[in-house]
């Protein structure tokens, strides 16, 4: 359950509570049938714990969450006979229920899914960017989170 | 540098022989700017290793790998002031480099990046989704790969 007043739907699934095509649990994750597939066999991953987002994830939480998913990708493409999976994470943008989830979702070649990462443009400059790259780099070094990079 | 004859993009960026707008390296991964962003600060972060795909990397590989990957998405957000990320793996299929790489794109509201999970469909019935859950479920136990998953 969330700490906030509505109760967390994922938290209700994690829980047994709610209805849910589930399909794998273990100690600290729980995989489940996403109700609106992209593709029949769309499922969800989620950490049993309430967690809101990737941000908000602790390193171990977020390994173990992400080794589950690729275990739950793996049966995905035998159990429907796909050719791969698309792996994501809407974080906080375009992220329905604040509870940290794993989208995998079984793809095959000519599947007609081809806008999720449309349209591309070009930087147009090699300075434009450089200066974006930069801008990243700093906020690298400033931030804390982790060891510090390595700078070519 | 890949075992085929055709020379690996992402292993000669990682050695640094090939320009990109690099933003981190760490003993294990490298993070730069991919050349066709869909927004401004849209990184790849790839395994200095090279890696054919999601479902070929070891369970470490891949732990650290995302979490570098959210280690420098949170510095996108910060570096190019963004509400969140979208954060994926194209595993095989729409897989345009044969190494492992995580797309670590910035998004804000109202981006207008709606379209790359749509259309969004329902089972007819909970019979099926009941049978494809139970299908993945099947294929978790007959895969042999990790941890046996315990059935709810």
């Amino acid at each position: 359950m969330s700490a906030s007043a509505k109760p967390c739907v994922f938290c209700a699934i994690a829980a047994g509570e709610l209805s849910a095509g589930v399909v794998a649990r273990t100690a600290e994750t729980v995989a489940f049938l996403d109700q609106r597939p992209v593709f029949p066999g769309h499922v969800l991953v989620v950490p049993r714990a309430h967690v809101a987002d990737l941000d908000a994830a602790d390193d171990r939480l977020l390994s173990g969450l992400v080794v589950e998913a690729r275990r739950v990708g793996r049966a995905v493409q035998r159990a429907v006979g796909s050719d791969g999976t698309l792996v994501l994470v809407n974080n906080k943008v375009s992220q329905s229920v604040p509870h940290l989830h794993v989208h995998v979702v079984p793809r095959r070649r000519g599947d007609g899914l081809r806008g999720f990462l449309w349209p591309r443009h070009r930087y147009a400059t090699d300075g434009e960017r450089d200066a974006v790259a930069a801008r990243i780099a700093a906020a690298l070094r400033d931030g804390g989170d982790g060891v510090a990079p390595v700078e070519n």
